[in-house]
């Protein structure tokens, strides 16, 4: 499993009454994650949306919290590429503690991919190899 | 000045580690409000964005916050119509606790009417009304 | 199951350039879930918190994305207790377009009761009928 | 004016169906603004909260939007302080597309000195170099 990593400082904006990051935050850091994914990649997800009118819209999120992050953590996002086609591409992450490297939370997520009205669709071509697909 | 009232429960996501409702999310509220004020009116913004291709880009806001908000709060957000002009139009805010009455934050907004490519445009001559607009 | 059912109408906040609600905020309705099933069930989360110093951290959460959400939709958010001890909470919920009662999505949630120093408790004893415990 | 810069990069959580950054999140990047502020000032704002029981309520938040912020624009925020007294602190901001330098979007915050219970209070003493105040 071929990880990138991205960092995360924790906003204000972030945290809850609890005093720790708020859980649908998680799915925000993830996307940050798979940002940072496609740039160590290549290729910039804005250009496949603007360019190639191809949208990875999320079909399945999840999360497992273990230990809460807090304001100002750095926060290190670890994303990887699970089970990919040209059709639907799985990502798994995991959010660690910078200081420590400590697992605060993994993840996974599933993304359909669609054209500009919603219809299923499938990766352009020259995009299958950043997913590491075979050419065709 | 003629206030539309609508409700809001202070959700968990909108509270930060000072125990009370982050600042940012006041502006989400005046959004709310804003969507309650044009229903009142007779129309959806909604409706003005996907059949009229005009919509309101945010120009400037500001907010006095003059006591906190907390979690499961009912809240009573108050919006009327300022100066408007068939170019920009503004509005006022009241964010009420609605137990009490209690004026927790004021605020303003002003928004410049364009056109999907970001271009300054006109209000659709049939929302002239809506915006209590003279028909021209 | 017994789901409880409220109300969201979707703000423009939570919209992202897709048009269509950002995935993350889905958890957010899961939490609005959660506070109208308190409600329903005769208590105040947030009295919990303040009253009992007992805390329900998101141990785990899901979300399967049907059909997307748009801007003004009314939605009905269904929340149904899962699997409870006075340790361990697990909820359900589906995401509904009003109009017509279409599933959007469907997702589950699990929290551990923890006191204030994020130690692992358990209910107070007489919040165990609100979760269909039996008094001990 | 002493202008602390730092930088974000625009999420995708961030944008609205407009395709451009909605106008709430200019006041959470403020934020980031303020933290890295107090990191190059020498201080971390998390330690004030927790060590010195002592929080920097918002009273008044304005932003003027000039330009409009795209997903995954590389944005500095640049944040100064303003006017401070040891019981009003004032900062200004200046948004700026990294690639340009182009200002988006300009503001202001006053933000008032309380402690745990809510109550009006000072800086701590050996704060106010950090706020360039004279020490007492």
């Amino acid at each position: 499993m071929d990880f990138v990593e991205t960092d995360v400082n924790v906003r204000y904006a972030e945290t809850d009454q609890m005093g720790i990051v708020y859980y649908a935050n998680y799915l925000v850091w993830f996307e940050v994650g798979r940002v940072a994914w496609s740039k160590a990649r290549g290729f910039h997800y804005a250009d496949m949306e603007s360019k190639e009118n191809r949208f990875m819209i999320v079909a399945e999120a999840s999360c497992r919290y273990k230990s809460p992050a807090h304001f100002e953590d750095d926060i290190i996002v670890r994303t990887a590429l699970g089970k990919a086609t040209d059709r639907v591409i799985r990502y798994r992450y995991e959010i660690l503690k910078k200081s420590t490297r400590q697992v605060l939370a993994t993840g996974e997520t599933a993304h359909v991919i669609i054209d500009r009205d919603f219809k299923p669709a499938r990766l352009p071509k020259h995009y299958r190899g950043y997913f590491s697909l075979p050419s065709k």
